[in-house]
């Protein structure tokens, strides 16, 4: 398959607003930066985690609001990024992220999952749409200790 | 040095290239679109693992045959890819590799190699002409427990 | 955020930079090779791992000489690679580095640290004047065992 310039730069463009998501999450202290990542009617589907399902931005804004404050130290490491589809301002994201962090608790976490992402164009700049995640590996526990606790 | 965009754009190709056969690899269920991996004369050679070396077709599709029959889960994270000879249609590419997996018996595997392989465009495509890998870290038992049973 | 060609070249040529100073750590055997990735007034700053400063050439070989010296195995895993910054011949280059190894006298170390370069472009090739990295997870004790010992 021959790929040119113009997918070249959307596939780019696109995985550095991956890489802004994992930033955002691995700062752990701003929220309004974590939110820009997201369109306003976004769905963050962590059911394949065997957590909640959050729809638009109050929703998701708790939820992290609910990671900061339980995390002291985040590394999501994004890897094997692949642009399954690509049509005009519509994308979908397929990558691989090693999730690592330490729980203010003192628990720490590594976990192995995919992204399966919609991503939409917004004024010139790619947005998560639906944010999807699942186990590529089978999960520890730690992951429910932290984050199921509420 | 400066690279211009026909050398990104072969880069790009064949990093998509390698991306695939790690897709191939980690979704354990489709010998078919493992091989479209492959060109038809290719050498798997695993010596550097301790294992074999597969010539052609029919003795790589046997290998991926009983690794998919022998695995649950797998995970294979590609970093540190560079194209390290480009010349027309042939190339050699070096990577880094952390390849994990669970076998069906229940054994857990990591192994930190790197990739060295000569690819091949065929009919305007990137294919694997020559697999080599081989530890970059000192390997664990789990390997040859899990594929050297027979 | 959209990108153009010449900011995706300097991009590329930015990482294969970085690449090729990770490519030299892991070597482990060519302190020529090591020594082209810097400029020639480098600062290698380990002041955030709790090692010492190191500035120019003749500082900065001696501190690779005495890692060589010690490490059997290297591997650093680079991801999440970005350019924060890039002014004309100046770039500022932030990613995440899972470096790992096995020390000569049989310590495993496995580190999850933050590249913060400066690279200046020289003579049309990008060295790193600037090399600063720190932990991104908490650190263990066996990077000190190895490398403090002096």
């Amino acid at each position: 398959m021959a790929y040119g310039i113009d997918y070249l730069l959307e596939n780019f463009a696109l995985e550095q607003a991956v890489l802004k998501y994992c930033t955002a999450v691995d700062k752990l202290d701003d929220l309004d930066f974590m939110m820009t990542n997201f369109t306003e009617d976004a769905v963050l589907d962590l059911t394949g985690l065997e957590l909640p399902r959050f729809e638009g931005h109050e929703q998701i804004r708790g939820f992290y609001t609910q990671v900061f404050a339980d995390v002291s130290h985040h590394m999501h490491v994004l890897t094997n990024f692949r642009t399954v589809k690509l049509e005009g301002d519509d994308a979908q994201i397929h990558a691989y992220v090693t999730g690592m962090g330490r729980s203010k608790a003192g628990i720490d976490m590594q976990v192995f999952v995919y992204y399966d992402l919609d991503m939409r164009k917004v004024d010139g700049t790619w947005k998560i749409g639906r944010f999807y995640e699942a186990p590529q590996l089978p999960m520890p526990e730690s992951v429910a200790q932290v984050h199921k606790k509420n």
